[in-house]
């Protein structure tokens, strides 16, 4: 009898009075809430309803409603009981997520360090006199102890990624508007992105997957993968960054490039000098308009409700700000992001440093503004130049987290996960660590843009598009997806064409064979532009699979499958390949090998197959 | 010897000394200018350069530089002398336009009457004692009066459709941004347009298609043209539109009916509530962040040069709104926005009158903010929502001009324009009509947006997505656009497949012969959607035309094709269709009609071929 999310309960529940970290949480739901919705996940997995989350638990920050728990956004007179769930977090609980409650945060998200809060600073999960980071910062504990396994942040200014990078967690901040900002307190609201914290990458892709799509429309062209090899800018300069980090900082890049990513630096002030314009120039009135009228009616009753001083002077001096600068800095944002987008040209993504520094509470105390401000150096630009960004985990240097941040275009959303995930660092779990039973999802999950509503379309490729074939880059290019192997219905035959690269066609045939493919995933537009590129003999149309679906898949005009040789025995071409680029010695001379060696030597003269034989 | 262009600057220079309308311009350029010119276009015509524009003339609304001369916005005292083009302006002149110089305009392109100048009040065109329209007030009273062919306007509230509609002339607005506003004087930068005037549409398109471009891009799923039996929505209510005005849109709705056009009505009172943002909110700050420094240290120093005291004020006051303000109106806008095109769900276009009424200079006079303000009534909202339009002539009502603008989603320029296409009137020139020798373009030009760099894929069909045929409608549902017939390469044959609906099925064969086919032109992502709903035996592929040139085109596979009954004798489905549905005593019996009757006669009881006998 299934009773996941009913385990997991009850050892967060140790956990939560182990850990003794009251400040992470601004609502707990009680043990006995906590377990009727565990026992009603159970129950649902029982039935056989699909719940992917099921046997996970939510942390929600304070500011995105949770039905029938104050939504604060650290504010106790901000408060407010909302009668429904955010839309985000009742995507997440539909697919059997269970809310544990709500979390700490900077004061109406405004603040990257985790203390501007009545209800205490957040203190780091593994050395509690430094700073959680923030303005998620009760999410990011929560995840990084053990708490809770995934957890819902929101990001303006680097408040999703600020604390996974402190914290050694897992942050994904979309692409502006893909996750409904329905039911959450907004702060700039042009800017304003909910995020998902979790300890790996796998489990958050899997949450985004379930609480992004219905908002902002995917592109007909949006990329579902970065290609094999990857092109990833990073920073020139490195200002703010602790030389320690710094060197960090560095040997990831080197690790990047030894596996196969071309790295190559870029000037960064670009980037910084829109990270600037959110707090020094009129953009921070947006966050005047949120709660502005609220924090000055407060301030001019003297009756504070709990109001932070940082926060609040913040919120009530943008007030001031003029209409007509609020303009000028907008028009001077989108000069900068012209020009900056033109320094990543060529790229698939940016790498920075997630935070530049792990400054301790005493710190911020002193100068709360100041570090706050540096803390934001690398991730002020994201949001305002619309960008994706997710942070991972990427070393440790003397017991201090240090993180890294893959940033990409717009939409490019399943580019950057693909480049994260090739930073695997795994950190070491604090001292405290609760996890309890969490269930893993599997790893080879597909890109969550496309759980998440983008379109894509299946491409099943026999010969010279499979991966680590000599036209794969051209799939690549197109932001393909590589979906794994397929076999045909057996009423298929191969033929080898004399084409340069050489490439097998295939046709529909009653007394045919299942063949072995690859499937790719491509936009609409992609598809479409494949197609508007096809050489003759090639065409493209429905193909039947050995598992009774269809996908759009190869086949070869008549001519060319007449006047060819039948190679349909080896039923997949990258065994005629290897056989046919064998030595004579090694080859079994009963079988018909060979008929396309002609074909392949003259490849090879070519320069095609370099890797021709690793089939 | 080519001389178009020196011909039509003598008629023009004639025209303008006839017609005795100095406020028209603002700076004129000397005969001599304007007759070397013209001598360089007609040498490099004759040189065998291929210049769409040779021939014709341009106006330039005097908010847009034209190299060497003042840039005014109609304030004397903000004059400069820009040293380049403004990249509208480069390209039309590139393509072999002349331009004639500069045109009146209210000044700092703030307001929709043209009274508002010191260089004169733009009388209409045809009755002196009325206005204009404006902003681009004397770019379209100088092309309805036949002095120039095209002019550039610019549109922010409906300054490139007003003036239109009241001069019984065309106007394009496109969507945001894909004509560069480098060059421009700014009005409101978020909102402002370049647009095009110009007698007929065909002309406005051809120059649409050289001035756009190159700005912003197109999506790759850009819709090309619209159905064939496209849906327009009209206003439920029509307020502040004159009695007989209201009477006119009325026919023209039915007469839009009656011509294949599905019509029906929505509430309007979004798109009217939105209108009421730009001036009555805090968006106006947009005009003081553009030159309301300049306007306010003018009227500190007593020294107005020039400045009209009704846009100055308007400006001036704009300064002291604050930026939360200005955020919450942005918030408000989009929210209008969503639940307006929400009502506007179903329908390829929303038609409007123009302008609202047709009011006397002196009746601006007495009240010219009042006014202005319903002048903008239907054209207010279109820019906030970053929707296009185009403005076209709808009739003649008393001696006024009577004119329409259809109105559509981000990108759907070309959808527009087709729409607006089948609203056929055309105004009686006025008396002083003073045109020459401006040569037409061709009429079946492409969808300008394709000529600007939309990405547009061929797609050869040979039978059932021909236009008129019972899959068309797939097509047209894409946004494809029917780029008329074509001839395969002679290697091809057909035959006949036992498909519902009865298909062609065409494939390779070196004893093939010319088969008729129609081209149509889709979007990537549409080509891709396209692909991926084909059912088998369909493919596509290369195929060869006649002409020498290869577009996608369709096959069937080799199962289909041998198992079928070849009609390539036909060498076009229709014919076959047709002489199949043709009784026994009218056909030819030495021919071997009829192998695909019986298919067809299935058909035709399963309610497809309803009007397969076209051919």
């Amino acid at each position: 009898m299934s009773k996941v999310a009913t385990d997991r309960v009850r050892a967060a529940l140790a956990g939560i009075n182990a850990v003794d970290r009251p400040e992470i949480w601004v609502t707990l739901r009680t043990p006995e809430e906590l377990l009727a919705e565990a026992a009603d996940v159970d129950a649902r997995v029982r039935d056989g309803e699909d719940l992917p989350l099921a046997g996970l638990l939510l942390a929600v920050k304070n500011n995105v409603d949770v039905a029938g728990i104050h939504t604060t956004a650290a504010c106790p007179g901000y408060s407010y009981v909302p009668e429904r769930d955010a839309e985000s977090v009742r995507r997440l609980r539909a697919a059997g997520a269970v809310a544990l409650g709500s979390t700490n945060l900077d004061q109406f998200a405004t603040g990257l360090v985790g203390t501007r809060s009545p209800y205490g600073a957040v203190r780091d999960a593994r050395r509690p006199e430094h700073i959680s980071g923030g303005s998620s910062s009760g999410s990011a504990v929560a995840v990084a102890l053990g708490l809770a396994d995934i957890a819902i942040g929101t990001d303006t200014a680097g408040s999703g990624r600020i604390p996974a990078g402190l914290q050694g967690i897992v942050g994904i901040k979309p692409t502006l508007h893909v996750v409904s900002t329905d039911g959450v307190v907004p702060a700039c609201r042009s800017w304003d992105t909910v995020t998902i914290l979790a300890r790996d990458l796998p489990t958050a892709e899997l949450a985004m997957g379930v609480m992004a799509g219905g908002a902002r429309e995917w592109p007909s062209d949006v990329r579902l993968a970065a290609p094999s090899r990857p092109r990833v800018a990073f920073p020139a300069e490195l200002p703010e960054l602790s030389p320690a980090w710094a060197a960090e900082f560095g040997r990831q890049v080197a690790r990047l490039a030894d596996a196969g990513v071309d790295v190559a630096p870029i000037p960064i002030d670009l980037f910084l000098r829109a990270a600037r314009l959110l707090y020094d120039g009129a953009l921070v009135a947006e966050r005047y308009a949120a709660v502005g009228a609220f924090v000055d009616a407060q301030a001019a009753e003297r009756n504070p409700s709990g109001l932070d001083p940082t926060v609040s002077g913040i919120i009530s001096r943008a007030g001031a700000l003029s209409a007509h600068e609020y303009v000028a800095d907008t028009e001077r944002l989108a000069e900068l992001k012209q020009a900056a987008l033109a320094q990543l040209e060529g790229f698939d993504a940016l790498l920075v440093p997630t935070a530049p520094l792990h400054p301790l509470i005493a710190e911020v105390a002193v100068d709360p503004v100041g570090v706050n401000s540096r803390m934001g150096t690398y991730t002020n630009f994201c949001n305002l130049f619309d960008m994706c960004a997710v942070a991972v985990p990427a070393g440790e240097v003397d017991g201090a987290q240090f993180g890294v941040t893959v940033v990409g275009r717009t939409f490019d959303d399943a580019v950057v996960a693909d480049i994260a995930r090739r930073i695997a660092f795994t950190p070491a779990p604090p001292a405290l660590f609760a996890s309890g039973s969490a269930p893993s999802p599997d790893s080879t999950g597909k890109p969550w843009p496309l759980a998440a509503g983008a379109q894509g379309t299946p491409l099943v490729v026999m010969g010279a598009h499979r991966r680590g074939q000599v036209l794969a880059p051209d799939v690549e290019k197109l932001g393909g997806y590589w979906d794994g192997t397929v076999r045909t219905a057996p009423r298929y035959r191969m033929v080898a064409l004399d084409t340069q690269p050489p490439k097998p066609g295939v046709y529909r045939c009653d007394e045919g064979r299942e063949l072995v493919g690859e499937r790719w995933i491509l936009s609409e537009a992609a598809l479409g532009q494949f197609l508007a590129t096809l050489p003759e003999p090639m065409l493209l149309g429905s193909m039947r699979l050995n598992d009774g679906t269809s996908a759009v898949g190869f086949a070869c005009d008549a001519v060319a499958a007449s006047s060819s040789q039948d190679i349909t025995h080896y039923e997949d071409w990258l065994a005629a390949l290897s056989d046919s680029l064998a030595e004579p010695d090694q080859k079994d001379s009963d079988r018909e090998y060979g008929p396309i060696r002609n074909l392949l030597l003259t490849g090879l003269s070519r320069g095609f197959y370099s890797d021709a034989k690793r089939g």
